[in-house]
């Protein structure tokens, strides 16, 4: 059984808007993201969504409204939601949600990852 | 949508060993606890956990070794798996979870809780 350091995982990769998984239990995964920028609108049908922040700040859009994040902060988007997180400057993320889950949900953009990458 | 700042939940409770939920997603909770001193020896039939230390440092142990978690590591017990937290200082973990576990497994203790307590 292997613990996890979050930072020593952070400095592993530096891409944005590729979640990379660094655990599973009871059929979800535990990512680690970082993002900066604008991501697409999108919701996820059948699946909740967990964002807590790791390192610096970003805002959650929602259709009517917005969140801001920062460190030690998590906000959970119930499932059929459309939301875009927005980060001015970098930040890393940790994600906690179903495993399959599709990140820009049904929306086919650019940014789309179709692979399950570990890191 | 509310956020949720874990440092402020953290503050809203000091008693040891009893988790208080502060999220719920796809069936799974999201818990903060404090821990200090020795827990129970127990397991989960059919529940993985995941323990991420908030604050302070503890220690996992199993049947044949320990691991030591600090700040910004976490480690995921598979189901079946006997462990036992041991905290010499108060340790703040936040949890994940299936909603519905008990968190000593199906071992009586005068430190088991029944109730689903949210904070």
């Amino acid at each position: 059984m292997e613990k996890v350091n979050v930072q020593e995982k952070l400095e592993l990769f530096s891409d944005h808007w590729r979640p990379k998984v660094v655990g599973e239990l009871n059929g979800q995964h535990v990512k680690l993201v970082k993002f900066q920028g604008a991501f697409v609108w999108h919701d996820h049908k059948e699946e909740d969504e967990m964002f807590l922040v790791v390192r610096g700040a970003f805002r959650m859009e929602f259709r009517d409204g917005s969140v801001e994040l920062r460190e030690g902060e998590f906000l959970i988007v119930p499932r059929g939601v459309e939301h875009r997180p927005v980060a001015e400057e970098e930040v890393a993320v940790m994600l906690f949600e179903p495993a399959g889950i599709k990140h820009t949900g049904d929306v086919e953009s650019e940014l789309t990852v179709r692979e399950i990458e570990w890191v």
